[in-house]
């Protein structure tokens, strides 16, 4: 039966297509916002749409913004000759949270995975390519370590090292904090290999 | 400092405020947002407001919906004898899942709880009691099983049995398929106290 009414039915509907987002907490998250004051319901719907509007790409190193240039690209405290390649903004906004990193990034949106028809030409390989002709000192290949992410980083240093421009990757090991006991074994056996001399 | 720029920025604040959904939730969901196409995130920010702006309270039991009377209440196929108190629309829903009972319900929105400030008046108790003029057979006190929960179910079991209106409680007890070395001990108390004979 038909709880609700449609406008109900279709708010649920529309937040349960969200990634993580199962039916009850669509639920939940629906009767929250028919709770809300209208403003703040108002400003939600705005953000969406506001958001949707007007996101660009950045167009030095691909992150989403609304600007022309994102806010790293275009600030002159950041040492624009190190960039590290990224798979998607998530992984350039947990970098940002260490407050550690100098340099910029390069956002790749994808990795190359040919089982799922992504080949170089559908990420931003090229136009990593044509920031390479700039004074680039070093790529920090930070894709993740998956089977698709690794072979991506083989690719990209592959293309990029007969410029002279030296090519590096994050290390693989064991977390911070990370029980051995719990810890998978090709991780294991990758922080045996990248072990460092004390 | 600022990675995205404001519009961005803003669609992760909206959604961080929603209930459940931390940071790293919000800036997914925003990305996700980011990359729907047009029309679909129109759709979500159209939802949003269109519930907002036209949902109300049913007429006859409060349970929110887009219509003067809820479905459940119009419904010629329930039987509106018998009533069945919850504390908000998602034990309504929750019930409604079992697909078993026929009666209609009444949403109180909350539960009696003196330390919170909430008194009798601030829930839809009244209403309750206007319904009691018509014939009803039954009541049933579904709140949740909380001290605010069996409170009120008490007070409302005092308020309407002078009426001579049958009053019953949902069960309390050991969920089906739960593990008896698992629950807490108030559980295990009910259900022994409320052991049915076999």
């Amino acid at each position: 039966m038909d709880i609700y009414g449609g406008q109900v039915n279709r708010l649920i509907e529309e937040l349960s297509r969200l990634p993580g987002i199962g039916g009850k907490t669509a639920q939940r998250l629906a009767f929250h916002i028919i709770s809300m004051p209208d403003d703040r319901a108002e400003a939600l719907s705005n953000a969406i749409i506001n958001a949707k509007r007007n996101i660009k790409y950045c167009k030095t190193c691909y992150t989403i913004t609304d600007r022309e240039e994102c806010p790293i690209c275009s600030s002159g405290e950041r040492n624009h000759k190190l960039i590290m390649v990224v798979e998607t903004p998530r992984e350039l906004a947990a970098y940002e949270r260490t407050g550690k990193y100098e340099g910029v990034y390069h956002v790749l949106h994808g990795v190359i995975n040919p089982s799922a028809g992504i080949g170089p030409q559908d990420i931003k390989l090229k136009e990593l390519m044509i920031r390479l002709r700039d004074d680039v000192e070093e790529l920090i290949i930070a894709t993740n370590s998956s089977v698709e992410g690794e072979a991506t980083a083989m690719y990209i240093s592959k293309m990029v090292k007969p410029a002279g421009i030296r090519v590096s990757r994050i290390a693989s090991g064991v977390p911070v904090g990370g029980d051995l006991e719990c810890i998978d074994e090709v991780t294991l056996l990758r922080a045996l290999e990248g072990r460092v001399d004390l």
